[in-house]
This record gives structure tokens, C-alpha cells and sequence, in this order.
């Protein structure tokens, strides 16, 4: 198999891509590499060009440009390359840790939407202090505005994806709401709450709230992208804060707290490890025709690696594929009555 | 100055509630109090009746029953009960920890909304990391859905309370988005972020993200109903989880780890006290005739204590009759050339 990697998208782009990318393919004979970028840039770093074949550009897309348009102007940007190689079946997964609004406008683009699928979601995969070790969580911002059957799109994709590749039996699927009663929500929130009542072959357990999410509330939390944004983006952001905060309190309470942060190091660094996401690997895109999974923007090398184990999964088990073949045997909009489009 | 307290509600209710009112009462020589409740329960617990009058109530309001139809069936309820008070000038304020929902309702259809104000806003006050000790955040959840003058009319309350309650000389105003630019958002926070642009007399900073929540990236966050609730809920979420595990693994590292927590206890302890949000006080519902306060429901009696000082102060600082002066000298609707109610 073989995965076209954007090689100079991200904050530490290209150095921890290629040592990232080096290192999968150290470990899977199984893997090849199409790497876009600038062959000044990238070669130097490449220990060894063993099935990675390096294509030069110098173009590139910021994540500052207007998504759609920095897609269609800037033709040889690394990210469009990856994106077309895909297209043109010569790549089958693309990898970027660039602007994550240029990655879904080129996966809408260029490689396309699951006939079905109304809008693409952005899925991460984070860990849970619950029984199972990870939950995902979809849409959390590709969107800015969703409507009830999406979030019922996004239920189904994450449910195959829970079990294709966490390996969940029987995941659990709740839908991220502003209370657990059925009732809750806005009109939005509860349409959608009826909608995954009435679907077929999902475990959903009812709405739940974000106090749950890292408790381990749902394997699956079905979102609608504003509201999952917000939810994910408080729960980084306190994580980080009190981790810094203990960090700072350590370092500044004298010898006495010091020894006692030396004593406590590995402990620390357990349950720092435990709230690390990055062990699970990109966020993936779903809904599009080929796995299209963004890495994060400060991703280090080690978090590069996970992010092509977790593609090389996808692209193994045929995940995509079952996406596809799921819509294509059930009309959605007709089995609901309805024939509205987007 | 009289503050009307529900003495039922909430989880440790009546006797958290008794202890922190007494708490309250033995400090301050200008606060009397009318508590409502369960005469055989609420007697036993009062050391002194000095500057307390209990009102006799078996009818209590549970968390499970719809809001409105409690609030017009029950009333005798403890919660009813202190709101009529209030209403008839009999009290300058309510207290209580009981049903969110069923308070917002005794609010709205007992104490009557400021004209001027939509929409009642939750507005908890939050511990943060950055340069001002603390930052208040509405609405979090009175509403599923808002419109964005209703976020415009927050933004005008928390801006007076910062001043007037947290004494914030010029309170940097943040609209809770799914990034920073200008132009994000859906549709309703996009026009919210250009009507706060356009608000006189308010320092607007532009759009804040939630990952920036605890570490002060705004005074005021304005957010909507819906996205405000699942950000605070994540916030708590995942500082609850983050510090169940850290004293899960401290419990659990052997001598070494355990002989590591006690020398740390004492930074933990800081570290746990910073993001402490109790210290503050309880919700507001900004937009009320007089000032209507939640504690948490599993508010312990130092929580209490603190949201009676915090009242005191609401009464003190004549706060509410600032949003009154201020609606009623600017009809938002008409500077904006809109007529439309609600």
C-alpha cells in the first residue's frame, strides 16, 4: 500500500514528517511512501529513499490562505499533489499536518465525497478513562453548521470505524448534547437524538454530556462540528493548563516539593502519557471516497509515526470501503422520507 | 439586606446550605435572611435564629420534573416561595441550589426579566490562569438556543459585572468561537461577532477559542446557550478526570510515589484550590428584575458561604439596577433598526 504524505505541512514540517515516516517504514516492509515537497528541504533529511519516492514542489498552502481558493490556485502545493495522487489511484491514503480547512477542500475536491455522505466530519481518536482505552468523537469542526441526518451519517461512519479499527464490539454511541434526557437540546439536538434512536444496527445509548467525554461516556460521540469544536478544543485546553499549572507548582515549591516531583516523576509521566492522544494518530476525515487523516499542526515525529500506523490500518481493513458499500445499500434520505439534499 | 434562600435545593440540601447561611450571618451584621423549607429539618440545624426567618414548606421541586409546570403547580415550593418574596419586595435576592431549570423558570415567570433583555443568560464565574485571577462566561446553558442580539445583551451584562463584582477596570470581551478570525463561525456567530464589533462602551477582543478558556483569553466569554454549556461542562470534565487520576496514581505508584505525593501535598493542594471555581461563588441569572444566584447542586457549605457574599455584593453594588439603567436607555432594537422580539 501506498500513502501520499504532504511532506511540509505542519509547524515542524518537513524534519518530524520524514523522521516519522522513516520510521514506519523501518518497522512495515509493507508500506511506500510518495512524499510532496521540497526536494532541497527533504532530501537531506531522508536516511534512505527505500520505498519513498520524494516528488519535488516548492508550492505550498498556509494556514492563513482562504482554503477552497488556495486549493484551486495553487495546483502544485504539496497538499494538492498528495490529494491528486489519490485521485489518480496512484497513492491510496493521503497524510498532512497542514491547514486542516485546505485538507478537507482538497478531500472534497479533489478526491470526493462518499455518494451519501452530505458533509465530511473530522474525527480524533481520544483517550478514555473509561473501560475501552479511546473514544472518537466526529464532527469536531469541519463543519461550522450541521443538520440532524449528518450527525446520523457521522453515527454510522464512526460506529464501523470504532469497530474496524479500535476493535469495539458493540460500540457505544451517544450524541453530545446539553443534558442526558432525551428531550435535551436545541431543535437540532433533538431531531438527531430521534434520527439515532431509529437507526439500524448502532448501540445508541442516548445523549451525553462533555463533563463525560475523557470519563469515557461513549466510544463514539456523535457531534455536530461547532459544538464538538468547542467541547474538544475546552477539553485540550484544561488538560494543558493543569498539567502546566502542576508542572509550574513543582518546579517552584522548594526543595521539599521538588523532591517530591522527582519521587512522583513516573507517576506523573503515567498519567501524562494516558491523557496523550497522540498515540491513536491523526484526525481522520470521514466521508471522503480514501482515507484523508490530518495530523496535528505541533505534531512531533512520534505522533507522525501513530498517524501512519493508523492510515496503514484504515487502508489494510478496507474501512473505507465499508463506509461506501453501507450508503450505497442504504438510501438514507428515502428510508427517512426525505429527499432534501445537503 | 434580605436574601431569600431556597433551603431545599440541592444535593446536601438543607444542611450545607444552614451551615454556609450561618457562616454568612455570623460575618456579616447587615445580611437577614428568610429561608424556606422543611421546618422539622431546617430547625435542628440552625445554631441561632438570630437575623433568620424560617418559613415552613414541605413542597420542594425536583430535578427531574419539567421546569415551568413544577414552578406554576408547586406553590408552595421552597424554591416558588423565595422567588414570590423577591418579587414582592419582600426580599432583595434569591438564593439556591436546586433544579437549573425549574430556578430559570421561577426567574422568568416570578421575578420577570429586566425590559430590554431576551433572554436570561447562566453566567458561572471560572478560575483562571492568566493575568486576572478569574473570568465569568454566559450564557451556559438557560438557553438551547440563542440569537445573536441576545449574545450582544451578555456581552453588555458581563462587561457591568466584571466591573462592578470582579473589579475589572476595562474587562476584555470574548466571543466563544470555533477560531479567531473575524470571519469564523456559522451564521449566528458571525452577525453576533459584528454586533459586538459595533457595541459601544465594551472592549471587544474578537472571537476566543475554548482551548484558551482557563487561561484567560477573555474576562467575559460570550457564547451561546448550547456551545457555552458543553465547553464549560468539558472544562470541569476534564479537570475532574485529569485530578482523579493524578491522586488514582499517586494512591497506587507504592512507597516511592505515595512518600513523592505527600512531599508534593501541599503544591497539589495549591494546584487544586487555582482551579477551584467555588471560591467565586454561584451562577448568576443576568437579565432577572433582582439578582437570582445557582450553586451547584453538589455545592458544599464553603460554596454556599461564598455565594451569599456574592449576593451581598450583588445588593451592595445595586448591580442589577445597572443592566436596568442601561436597557433603559438604550433600545438595542431600534439602534440596530430591528423590531423583532425574541
Amino acid at each position: 500500500m501506498k500513502i501520499a504524505v504532504d511532506a511540509m505541512g505542519g509547524d515542524n514540517a518537513p524534519k518530524v514528517i520524514v523522521e516519522g515516516v522513516e520510521r514506519a517504514r523501518d518497522e512495515r516492509k509493507d508500506l511506500e511512501f510518495i512524499l510532496y515537497g521540497d526536494e532541497q528541504q527533504v532530501r537531506p533529511l531522508l536516511k534512505s529513499d527505500e520505498r519513498i519516492t520524494l516528488v519535488h514542489t516548492t508550492e505550498q498552502i498556509e494556514g492563513d490562505e482562504h482554503p477552497v481558493k488556495a486549493i484551486r490556485s495553487k495546483k502544485q502545493a504539496s497538499m494538492v499533489l498528495a490529494a491528486q495522487a489519490v485521485k489518480n489511484g496512484e497513492a491510496d491514503a493521503i497524510f498532512s499536518a497542514g491547514s486542516t480547512g485546505a485538507l478537507l477542500a482538497a478531500g472534497l475536491f479533489i478526491v470526493g465525497r462518499i455518494r451519501g455522505v452530505d458533509r465530511p466530519g473530522l474525527m480524533p481518536t481520544m483517550p478514555s478513562m473509561g473501560d475501552n482505552p479511546a473514544f472518537v468523537m466526529l464532527d469536531v469542526g469541519a463543519n461550522a453548521d450541521n443538520r440532524a441526518r449528518q450527525l446520523q451519517q457521522y453515527a454510522i461512519m464512526g460506529n464501523l470505524y470504532a469497530k474496524d479499527i479500535l476493535g469495539y464490539a458493540n460500540p457505544r454511541i451517544g450524541l453530545l448534547n446539553n443534558g442526558t434526557e432525551a428531550t435535551k437540546g436545541d431543535e437540532l439536538h433533538q431531531e438527531a437524538h430521534k434520527l439515532l434512536a431509529g437507526t439500524e444496527g448502532i448501540n445508541f445509548i442516548g445523549n451525553v454530556e462533555s463533563s463525560g467525554m475523557l470519563g469515557g461516556a461513549a466510544d463514539v460521540i456523535v457531534t455536530d462540528g461547532f459544538t464538538g469544536n468547542a467541547a474538544l478544543k475546552a477539553t485540550e485546553g484544561a488538560s494543558r493548563t493543569i498539567l502546566h499549572e502542576l508542572k509550574h507548582t513543582i518546579l517552584n515549591s522548594g526543595i521539599k516539593g521538588k523532591l517530591g516531583g522527582l519521587l512522583l516523576r513516573d507517576g506523573i509521566k503515567q498519567v501524562v502519557a494516558k491523557f496523550d492522544a497522540s498515540r491513536y494518530g491523526g484526525a481522520v476525515l470521514l466521508g471522503l471516497k480514501s482515507p484523508v487523516i490530518k495530523a496535528h499542526g505541533a505534531a512531533d515525529s512520534r505522533a507522525v509515526y501513530y498517524t501512519i500506523l493508523q492510515i496503514a490500518k484504515l487502508i489494510d481493513n478496507g474501512t473505507v470501503n465499508k463506509f461506501v458499500d453501507y450508503f450505497s445499500t442504504h438510501d438514507m434520505a428515502a428510508e427517512q422520507g426525505k429527499t432534501d439534499e445537503n
